[in-house]
């Protein structure tokens, strides 16, 4: 568990939180049952999960990142972030959401050192450029230990997108940039109606799922709002750490499986928005590649050996084979080393239905 | 040259040459240079080639069977038919389209056995069902040998197709099926309003190139219609045979490039067309798998290992790896060893773009 830290500047006390639980199938190909988003790399060197903690080094070094996930991607993480101390790699008892996970990995932190600001982040985001986004992260900090308030990431939007929630803002607490707004209310994934009536009061963000807060203000809140998941950490607590004893597992499995922002987020009255300013993308389907990728003149985007011709707005991934397509039109095509996926851009969220047939199938060799 | 044969009823005067030397890009990423699509298995166990040889051995022997291709094929071909005599082997000392190409052979044969009838195929066509074929094809012959005519096969049209040239006929010589008549006239590539026009008329057959002659009927109609190719042919005769010597290679390099049916057929007032009613395929692009494949009810043909879900019309072949489509229409999905191909069945044509643009790059490993 390592010692208690006690005093100390403000910056000796911040930690960084890592979900890498997501087990989503929309990159299948190259995401699989036992190697999900965050762990392939979708530009660069580092697959996700390495970039996002990379990303935080400049103000939260490894000894005080923590990343959470289930049992079964310990090994994986260990292998992708070799220099994560052993103690600071959380295992949840069971996958019940972000509330429960988050007020376990605020639990751990609590244990080490009671003056902890944790600041959360999903494994699988793309974000850049990193100058940006450590000034915002500061701003973060700052707020969540003067205010004692719960801060949330709001990203300004770049469309009326309606896969994501949104944040009102209220009153302005800084106004300098990047700006730090009182929440005025969450909303749930809107309908493009709205979303695009959003986007024209200018007073709308998107609920980026990043949030920091001092890790007793977590736990306050979340005595105040959601009595149940309380409880069942301090019952826990003998038992907090890496491994959660077998008695310990039950208590966590009987949980309600609930997100951070139904659980404290939406009910708290102190929580405040950063305006994040940085290039952010919650890189939810092969479609966002356009965005993520470089494309040429003609809107295409290619990684690995590819050839386009007369070909718009496509995007190919080639794994060692030479793709080449000739007259086509908002196209998805991905080579794995065992499979070819191909669909139109705006079908990318029915990768899943692949998955479901195989799933169905029992095609275990391509899950 | 084997011995010359004189006597013997006229099925062993029967003759089978087919043309191997097509180098057609097409059906990239399967098709190569140094392997184009007469050496592919576009359905069942066997290449293109080896199907046309097999189709003929109810009638012709492989003993009579003789192919016909550039030098460089000959390795190839010997793999693929390892029964057919070497010296049924004969190479092009050039390419110089189908004209002096069959002029060649002709006099091969006819040097084995003046009486001889061949009978002359591409070497990438799909024809099924056999029966019907060997029905036409005797047809064909008997028609040869008795009108001493040059004989054409006109496949009826299934549509107005303006990838073929066509055939008009003329008076009937035989009126129960196959049918046969005289030829009216040969004409070209039309466009889609002709075409159509020729569909109305009823009186229009597809070229399909394929043909059937007496060896000496085609000596003398060259000597008529195609003095200079039957001089070289007469200058040639002392080395004709599977190698041609370098002088004779000479003679036959200067010999101008044009198909038979222009050198003769268009010209000669004895040409008669046997109508086959067998089914027929050129095989002409990726597209044409659509209608060599089974389908599903949505119009899906898939080899190997695919997944067309909500899908309508594709053609996908796998080499492998598992090729997975969720939302396409009317889209070729082709996985080679090395190389991946996606395009419209509209643009399966332009696939020699592909192979265009990669000789230009002299990125040769795809080539």
């Amino acid at each position: 568990m390592g010692a208690r830290v006690r005093g100390g500047g403000a910056a000796a006390h911040r930690y960084g939180v890592v979900m890498a639980g997501g087990v989503g199938s929309r990159f299948w190909p190259h995401s699989r049952r036992r190697r999900p988003k965050q762990f392939l790399t979708v530009q660069g060197r580092y697959t996700l999960l390495e970039d996002t903690v990379r990303r935080l080094a400049g103000l939260i070094p490894i000894e005080r990142t923590y990343v959470v996930a289930s049992a079964e991607f310990r090994r994986l993480i260990r292998r992708h972030l070799p220099r994560l101390p052993v103690e600071n790699l959380i295992v949840e008892p069971a996958a019940r959401g972000t509330g429960p996970c988050l007020g376990l990995a605020a639990r751990v932190i609590e244990r080490r050192d009671p003056d902890a600001i944790m600041a959360v982040f999903p494994a699988d985001h793309v974000i850049a450029p990193r100058a940006k986004f450590e000034r915002c992260l500061r701003v973060a900090f700052a707020t969540a230990e003067t205010e004692r308030s719960l801060v949330t990431f709001g990203i300004k939007p770049t469309g009326p997108d309606t896969g994501f929630g949104y944040i009102e803002v209220g009153v302005a607490q800084r106004r300098t940039r990047p700006r730090v707004f009182w929440v005025s209310r969450f909303v749930e994934k809107p309908d493009e109606t709205t979303a695009r009536r959003y986007l024209r009061t200018g007073r709308y963000l998107w609920n980026s799922g990043m949030f920091v807060w001092r890790v007793d203000v977590l736990r306050e809140a979340l005595e105040d709002h959601a009595p149940d998941i309380a409880q069942a950490l301090n019952s826990l607590d003998g038992a907090v750490g890496p491994a959660v004893a077998a008695a310990a597992r039950r208590k966590f499995e009987r949980l309600r499986s609930v997100p951070i922002d139904v659980a404290v987020m939406e009910k708290s009255d102190r929580v405040a928005v950063v305006e994040g300013d940085f290039d952010w993308n919650d890189v939810g389907s092969w479609a966002a590649m356009s965005t993520i990728w470089p494309v040429d003149e003609q809107g295409n985007a290619g990684r690995g050996e590819v050839l386009q011709i007369d070909c718009r707005d496509t995007i190919a991934s080639s794994e060692g084979k030479l793709i080449a397509m000739v007259g086509v039109e908002d196209l998805v095509v991905v080579e794995s080393s065992d499979a070819i996926l191909v669909c139109p851009k705006s079908r990318a969220q029915d990768v899943r239905r692949i998955v479901d047939t195989l799933t169905k199938r029992r095609n275990r060799k391509y899950l």
